[in-house]
């Protein structure tokens, strides 16, 4: 029998990271609408590295010193800068061993607030397969930290935790914290009765009202890429 | 068409409350294993008022005065207390026309967080259907407050409040927010798929390693009782 000591938790919102903070643990940011998508396609379209800032002030700050810088606020790219929150805006070559800046509405803040962990990574449902392949080959315990919609639970992150939880329990290797059980009930709830449940989801709704239905769809498509970005010092690398 | 203008939400862990205060909405209290099933189980028993503290420091001071005192932390009922958080400790004529102080590690925090709130109730599966159908007479929005274990979640209060979000989108006066819509997928999961979810929950194993299979099955037992204690200053009553 496989002694089973790792543990897969999920953190459905980055004011909870205290709550669920443990050493030696591999961390996954998700946000799957938009940045860690966004994040994913950067990578695969040649970024060199990318920063990731909380505020505003700090992406102004980086645009003024020449930097590359895509800045979001409630799904609205900022006046000003190269990028959004678009994966989109990321498919160009103009990013090509560039360093890029970015801040957005969750997905920079939950990176801040998991700062200090052993080891933060990017998870989407555009690199998912490369990213639970990995997971499974570090015999370390995974925290899925959900970015949320500020600092409350939202669908696509959740089910996201699930689906990696679901992939990551099939090892045997892994034992689960409730929210990580919850959230693969709901994963499995959404297979199961084939729910569109991204049109239930608020912030699909949004950014649907906003024309942005192309966005939706890429974030929700599997294995655009097998890059897992992760944190270096202040820097987002492959 | 009815408008739907009421929202139905949840609020997994007291410390995400701030994020999910509304002016004018009730809250439930959810401490599905023990803390307001026991408090549904002291007002069927006679119980006069109840008056809910978070601190130790403050039910000690309450004994001092000569009050009758429930303590409990960590699912081990506190010396020197009159009782702990399991419900049967409350099936007693000693509580009769009495007031209790009650004192534990998670719910008497999520009352204390949301105390601010238009109006507090005490939501349970014991007393689930009388909540429900007093919710849908109240045309005010609902905010679910799990009590979880800690800051994280648990699951057994996730699965109560998508209960409660299931009986609620019945009458289609609501609408929802994400995380009841998690809720309320990861409860039709547990539904459908008839998983003994709470054998999977970590506090019913924590209580179950402790010998306490007796609380946790009446703390999933539907309706024994119909009060539903309410916030009235700082005492719960029916």
């Amino acid at each position: 029998m496989i002694e089973k000591k790792l543990i897969v938790d999920v953190c459905l919102s980055p004011q909870l990271y205290p709550a669920y903070e443990r050493g030696d643990t591999i961390v996954v940011v998700i946000d799957v609408l938009r940045a860690t998508s966004a994040i994913c396609t950067a990578f695969e379209y040649g970024v060199k590295d990318m920063i990731p800032v909380a505020t505003v002030e700090e992406a102004v700050a980086y645009k003024q010193k020449g930097f590359l810088v895509g800045a979001e606020r409630n799904g609205i790219a900022l006046d000003g800068f190269d990028f959004g929150n678009s994966p989109y805006s990321y498919m160009t070559d103009k990013i090509k061993a560039q360093t890029v800046v970015i801040s957005t509405t969750n997905g920079t803040q939950a990176i801040e607030a998991a700062r200090n962990a052993y080891k933060i990574v990017i998870g989407a449902f555009t690199n998912i397969s490369a990213l639970c392949n990995w997971l499974l080959l570090q015999n370390k315990s995974v925290l899925l930290l959900c970015s949320g919609w500020k600092n409350r639970l939202n669908l696509e992150d959740s089910v996201f935790a699930g689906a990696v939880t679901d992939r990551l329990m099939n090892s045997e290797k892994f034992t689960t914290g409730d929210a990580a059980l919850a959230s693969l009930f709901l994963y499995q709830q959404t297979q199961q009765s084939q729910i569109k449940f991204f049109h239930n989801s608020s912030h699909s709704r949004r950014l649907a009202a906003m024309g942005l239905k192309k966005d939706i769809k890429y974030c929700f498509s599997l294995d655009k890429t097998k890059h897992i970005p992760f944190l270096k010092g202040d820097r987002l690398v492959v």
